[in-house]
């Protein structure tokens, strides 16, 4: 199995002044592509907050800029799970758009309990839901990083 | 010289439905902060992008979280320029709440002209304001880091 | 012909700590469904703003909030150009979720040429695109309102 | 007594690719000056949310955009308590910029059991600080509105 592939446009909100992608926004976009990553794996994260009591927030963050994204750009995004530790998990991003890639992150995640903010295992039906996302050889997002 | 304290709260707006800061709210708070610097460096923004047409889009990023802030905490920004290339800088954060790091980053800045988006040494002036902001011996912003 | 119509979910970071929608991000996402509205009339922003030079700032926009909107829910907008004037229109959104109307809002935009900032007459494709979008009788969003 | 009176500058990433505010990030600003009209009123926020399980929601917004704002304007706010009803309040906001208004909002907040989300009255203390910033004959914000 694979990456998760989804198309977001570039809006004009999303833009700055010098006429480009304003940084924080694709990071808001990021936070709601993990948002479709855990869907996608069977967590949607209403449930997982509201019933389990669980979130992932962020424990680590790498950005790689390349590109100037435009307004009205088309971008792919290109999402796999590389690792899945006891209780983190390392999920990597590609975004391209005109045919090369404009920026990349990896980011770790760690489920932690809502009401006490402590890390805790992954339940057996999440990390299995991620797993789905994993990336195999021979399908690397991008085996040059 | 040294670093650029500044104190920002963290809002309502700033934080989840977990009650925590969501971090692509911290990102945009730096990249006002950003903004700050350069304004103490003597090139503000509005200045630098319309009057000159340069601007310093960030080619790199990296953040670490490792304290959740709660909506009210007070955030003591410290920031720092950790070194200046020919047209690039590397700009270092760490935001403290209630006597703990929460989160630090380091950002890699290039000065680039917004027509041609491509790279431009920095000049003189904006080199020589941003100086005022790098570490010196025994003034680093975190020596364990 | 009629309305618009999109679907939308309330995502993580568009809600707040007391778990509800954050207003501001309704309003950003306002700001993108207009972009959806003028891309189906033919006239995309980004060629509008740079091949043209024109925009569709906001002069005036009312909203009504009537039942908070939780994190997850599918909201399902219908879009109408309710008056269509020399250069300005009047935008009419109604986002519904769950069988009942969250909120409403009224939004007057006026064609700005992007250098001078002032107003200037809708071109007749533009103006016969958004006119696909107005409300006809017995077709009404809300013949209450 | 009267105005709460503030300053914001307009950042980098509160303008978009036209050179001019994005509207929501206005109205991200306004969710934040509520924030200080609170916490001046000796109801900050985060007590008020946690401690006694209350908050704000907006009801009703009616904004009115005269002027653009660039990037870099010193935004002076004026704010005012218009309407103090049994669990409502009135607010109005006026935005100053190089000596004339750029836009102006009338926002209806109602209090809010952040349980149940249904009205609550005021409580007596919120009322009395609130208060304070009521409009009294001869000091209104905009006679001529």
């Amino acid at each position: 199995m694979a990456e998760l592939e989804l198309r977001r446009s570039l809006r004009f909100g999303d833009c700055d002044p010098s006429g480009i992608a304003y940084f924080p926004s694709y990071l808001d976009m990021l936070a709601g592509v993990l948002e479709e990553v855990f869907a996608a794996a069977g967590a949607p994260f209403p449930h997982l907050m509201r019933e389990r009591g669980l979130g992932p927030p962020t424990a680590r963050l790498e950005v790689e800029f390349r590109k100037p994204g435009f307004h009205g750009d088309e971008l792919d995004w290109r999402v796999a799970v590389e690792r899945l530790g006891r209780s983190s998990a390392e999920i990597r991003y590609e975004v391209r758009s005109r045919g090369e890639i404009l920026w990349r992150a990896r980011q770790t995640i760690v489920l932690t309990n809502l009401s006490t903010h402590k890390s805790t295992p992954w339940p057996d039906d999440i990390r299995d839901g991620l797993a789905k996302f994993m990336e195999t050889h021979g399908d690397e997002i991008d085996p040059a990083a």
